[in-house]
């Protein structure tokens, strides 16, 4: 790999490494657990745009935009319509994050493969893409998208900025842009257009527009890239000037994050997958809640009170008391914790309207209190029992499932596939999409798994 | 009209209050001053698309789209190609701001028309539109852009957005919004969609990008409306809420800015059109200068030097002292000024490659010196000559041609579509044009106007 680090002076050039690094950056070099980690992130995004293909939000988006849909080679991951790739890429983006169930980089809450995996997906349908190419553009993709998310987390989420679709055009364009062989010069340009064009406002959490997020993130880093490479000039410092993305979408920033280890540090192999459906900062609570079931037993008649001692980013992001829908329950810790005592899974299930509007289960979400502990780690929680007879039972989380500690297994990364391909694909095709992403570095050209996901 | 004066209560709910204002706004209730304000605002944004129809990055983005473009029923002003909708609103968009001589909201340097006529012309390829109801929908989202602007700037601007292209997706949504007669709750909804994909980095003035700010707000917005109307889900506090896009977006804002006196004055009252083919902080120099050469003549050999008195932001936008390219030229003071008293004009000639390097124009820009006066008006200023022989001459600007005080007539704006679609349409096309958009408003189609604004 090239040098990265940057040269002397005030203020660094970060735009313009970044789009070296992306531009050079050679599958030959890729370490394997990086290899590896992309083959499971692919299998979770490709998962999570299957299972949530039939949701109402993705046949929204279907019926308004396919009848100006161009040429139709594009598959819609699950389903039977074929669209030109920049309208694929903004509908397998929704319907990889309409469940909340995508992955995600914990230091940042980015969701990292929705705008990157669904812009190459979508592309696969333009042109071959061998499957060493997709690999290496998907981490190209997701270090830069991570990368900047770093350099302005906390802040730029504090100001209100839903980070997976404001950073995810930048990864969009880079691994689109690594496909189209752009040079350092035009990748450049690709990363200034989609510095231009940020997505989501976390006051949108709770409707669909949060799935359209990740979804325009993709198109958005698609359109740039394809428009720098017929020659579409952009600011060429888009990141690090004055009135460029960071000054102007964050109170902070520190480009270190984006440059140092560039090529050789992988912001891929900190990328978690989710078991449960839902906004990660919730899991630490229903991990508790179906441990304590599954140890102890729990008769919701007989349950007084239940005691929750939270990170503070519960509270802010997901304190909803009386959600109305399945998608305003994953906005709701008081009903994770009622559902995962009452039904021990924390699935699409446990976050559909049904779920929401069980009466036992609303009763149960009205005795759950919730106590912000600024010393709880995020992926911690504390959940006390109190039953009727005033008996308690205490359980403490320090690693939910599905964090860097205690990661998901591929095993558990193939049920969890499975299970939300079921009502979609058959038991053979699901197989073969499973075995085909395990294979991914293998294929000769990736349609064939855009191919196989459709119905 | 409805009364739209907001209810008592902390935070006022002006996205729902615009969004029902929006969606009812009526054709029999518009002013005729404010009718023809809207034929005067289209006839000026027409010239401007079909003038920068043959700019490279138009070129560049037909040509990195048109692959992957839907059914082609939309045209693209000036050129042949048909797209669909929601590429041919870019596609204007673009090439109606490549020039930058299209209009001015000058309270918050706003281009109305470009988010705007760009969405309602290509959606005239798609349905039928009476030339009633697009004058209504042009107001009214003309009316969405510039308040929400008038809520935030200065800071918004401050911070570093373009505002046009950050506010722009607001006036599309509004506008198709309305021609696709979605109630209150589904033109909420795309507000909020619309609020979630702003565009537009200041920092990519003198690039590309900054003509892509205006098209993907329009591509944007129609993208919004088109969601909402098929049930797609949002925000409907999108600019209120404590994480919507006024507290995101902007440092301060005044939220009495979008709802008093809406549905009875009107922000398209205020649009004023440019003479000068470049920014409007340049056009008060501009016009001294060509006023100072036609009245005192002008040798470039005998000047010594050129001092000029500005407000402070024709320093911090165009104070490029060696532009390299036409694009560079429109953000550089001094090249405008040496180019207006050389050859008394400032139109897009005036800012092409040639003129940048032509030598004697180098040479004289060269001794162009530029000083703030923090009590100069945005419209005014001054300028001294001062000749190798020691004499001087002083000319002050108090109302450049093209504002408020001094608008461009009827006649001004012929003249002015009459420069800018004469490379592109012959005499006939362009005296039938004209035509036609003097009698917008009678028009039973408005896709006639689009027809024949093709070659």
């Amino acid at each position: 790999m090239p040098d990265h680090a940057p040269p002397a002076g005030k203020v660094v050039p970060v735009t313009r490494i970044l789009a070296e690094y992306a531009a050079a950056a050679s599958p030959e070099t890729l370490p394997a657990p990086v290899r590896k980690e992309a083959a499971r992130t692919f299998l979770n995004w490709l998962g999570c745009a299957i299972g949530g293909c039939r949701h109402e939000a993705v046949d929204a988006a279907i019926a308004a935009l396919s009848p100006f849909a161009g040429p139709g080679r594009s598959v819609v991951a699950g389903r039977t319509e074929r669209l030109d790739p920049l309208n694929a890429s903004l509908i397998n983006g929704i319907s990889s994050h309409v469940f909340d169930f995508d992955d995600t980089h914990l230091r940042t809450v980015i969701h990292p493969a929705g705008p990157v995996a669904s812009a190459l997906l979508a592309y696969a349908g333009v042109q071959p893409i061998s499957g060493r190419d997709f690999v290496n553009a998907l981490v190209v993709g997701i270090e830069a998208e991570c990368r900047i998310g770093n350099a302005v987390y906390p802040e730029h989420y504090d100001v209100g900025w839903h980070i997976t679709g404001s950073v995810g055009a930048f990864g969009a364009a880079a691994a689109i842009g690594r496909i189209l062989g752009l040079d350092g010069e035009r990748m450049a340009w690709a990363l200034g257009i989609a510095a231009s064009q940020p997505v989501g406002l976390r006051e949108m959490f709770g409707s669909m527009t949060k799935s359209f997020h990740p979804g325009r993130a993709a198109q958005n880093g698609m359109t740039a890239a394809l428009l720098a490479a017929k020659g579409y000039t952009s600011s060429p410092q888009a990141l690090e000037a004055k009135r460029g993305w960071m000054n102007v979408l964050s109170t902070r920033h520190d480009a270190r994050e984006i440059t140092e280890g560039l090529g050789s540090q992988f912001e891929i192999l900190a990328n978690t997958y989710k078991p449960f459906a839902c906004g990660i900062v919730m899991h630490p609570v229903i991990d508790a809640c179906i441990q304590l079931r599954e140890e102890h037993g729990v008769d919701a008649g007989s349950v007084r009170s239940v005691a929750l001692r939270v990170h503070p980013l519960v509270l802010e992001l997901t304190g909803k008391t009386a959600p109305q829908s399945g998608l305003e329950g994953k906005f709701s810790i008081y009903h994770a914790a009622a559902v995962a005592l009452t039904e021990g899974d924390g699935g699409e299930e446990q976050f559909s309207d049904r779920a929401v509007n069980d009466p036992a289960i609303v009763a149960l979400r009205g005795r759950v209190n919730a106590t912000v502990d600024t010393a709880m780690p995020a992926d911690a929680a504390q959940v006390v029992l109190t039953r009727t007879d005033g008996t308690t039972t205490e359980i403490r989380i320090d690693h939910a499932i599905g964090s860097l500690a205690r990661p998901m297994s591929d095993r558990d990364l193939e049920r969890k596939f499975t299970g939300l391909a079921a009502p979609h694909l058959d038991d053979d095709a699901i197989r073969r999409l499973i075995d085909l992403c395990w294979r991914l570095e293998a294929l000769d050209d990736v349609s064939l798994i855009a191919e196989a996901s459709t119905r």
